[in-house]
């Protein structure tokens, strides 16, 4: 099941992608498509719905965040093992977990909008992990359970204010518009090997990022089971998984986005988003 | 005004202190206390409300977060003077910021459970910061204006987890109990001094940690036009703003909670806590 939110900011609607791709609006049985929908019987009621009967909603409009009311958002850094290898890093020991504000969060298609005088805002394609149920310090053969499915996303980071300006990386993770998530969550059911799935990040039209997911050192499962014997994660919290090699940093010479510059990113199963530099 | 939030985990009724020091129920008058309360005009329109004419709530019941539903859980590092002087660190150029889990927040004298195996789980008083209106980019003298009140809290941190684990602090700042906050939001029209407040930590009775806000390198104003420039910051985010010298890891020897230990923390205007560890 595919599912997102449609409409202008702050006024999304609930949808879902029927099986011809229409989006068909969910707003007469759904409020919002918030945390408490991602329940497990929640999904199963969502998917009992016979979708081609509800209200088309128009393929042009905007698509927002496909959950409302996110909690918590996380990154998880340096999970390809190429990217690694390539950049002449170690393979971590253990996974990086950094925060991005939820404030940062933005739609799939939405402008990036650059933070005043940036020199270094960076792209990072990644998978998506939509929790679905509260993690507590869970096993790794109990973490996919707690996945309600998965997005596509897009990681931007501010360099300069990630490295340079003392301290944690949150600095250069969190500048509004720099967590674009969807078009859609794809439920784990549509999903059975989330450790297989392409993707693929261009700017103006130049591949930049092109990896598979195979090539995680942390699959989904780890990742889950790890950062919650750290925290507690919560119904919608998003974590993003990773980039592979390819982001602007790693060039030689490094490349950053300019304003005009058209960012797209595709991945399997998870769709496409094309974001113009403002 | 003092604010609270008084009954069991999950089920607090929202409160506040009358000039007694009486706890009376608000709840007849307001859902919860929710981010939506702290706006200048809700905050005006409690502050008119006649206290003594409201239902007495017993002062034995526990105490909550003061605030429901917070969104960000922000703090600043190295942020008191003799404290870098005597730990040899250099004055940070620009404030360090990194995140606590909203999940961490516990009420102010609820037991501290510590992580298995911990044997580094350490304390920090702080004054914390509570938002009252969205900031984005908002300039020095305008900072305050967007702060709903202070309050306590106890920045725990498992000094391990922070240090030693493979990158970003906020591995060993987010466990469950590890951001006990409170006992009230005392709002800012009961502060107008923010950095003149005496604060004193002890573990089992003796003195741990004992400054004044006045210490601080980046006051209030600062810190909240600072962090708003790299994210946004949302009504009833709080931003813990540093912790004084005589944190258990600066000892010599080193110095870490155990179980059966009992912490207590008092501040000027912001009242007292006492957890114990379990």
């Amino acid at each position: 099941m595919k599912l997102l939110r449609v409409g202008a900011p702050g006024a999304e609607k609930p949808a879902a992608l029927d099986a011809q791709g229409i989006i068909r609006d969910l707003s007469a049985l759904v409020p919002d498509l918030t945390p408490d929908w991602l329940a497990p019987e929640k999904l199963r009621a969502l998917a009992a719905i016979e979708l081609e009967r509800l209200p088309v909603l128009s393929a042009d409009a905007r698509i927002g965040v496909p959950v409302a009311g996110i909690r918590q958002f996380i990154g998880i850094a340096l999970n390809y093992r190429k990217h690694a290898e390539e950049s002449g890093q170690a393979i971590p020991a253990e996974p990086i977990v950094f925060n991005k504000a939820i404030t940062s969060l933005s739609g799939p298609n939405d402008a990036i909008v650059m933070p005043p005088g940036s020199e270094h805002t960076d792209w990072e394609i990644e998978m998506g992990i939509v929790i679905g149920t509260t993690a507590r310090s869970v096993a790794q053969n109990k973490a996919l359970d707690h996945v309600a499915g998965y997005c596509l996303a897009n990681d931007l980071s501010e360099r300069h204010w990630q490295n340079h300006r003392n301290g944690q990386w949150c600095k250069g993770k969190s500048f509004d518009t720099f967590g674009p998530i969807g078009p859609w969550l794809v439920t784990a059911d549509d999903i059975p090997d989330p450790q297989a799935l392409d993707m693929e990040l261009s700017v103006n039209g130049e591949r930049k990022q092109a990896s598979n997911t195979s090539d995680m050192i942390f699959p989904v499962a780890y990742i889950v089971s790890y950062v919650s014997q750290f925290m507690t994660l919560l119904p919608g919290d998003v974590i993003v998984s990773g980039t592979p090699g390819g982001v602007g940093m790693g060039l030689k010479p490094p490349q950053y986005l300019k304003r005009g510059d058209v960012v797209r990113l595709a991945m399997d199963k998870l769709g496409t988003q094309t974001q113009v530099v403002a």
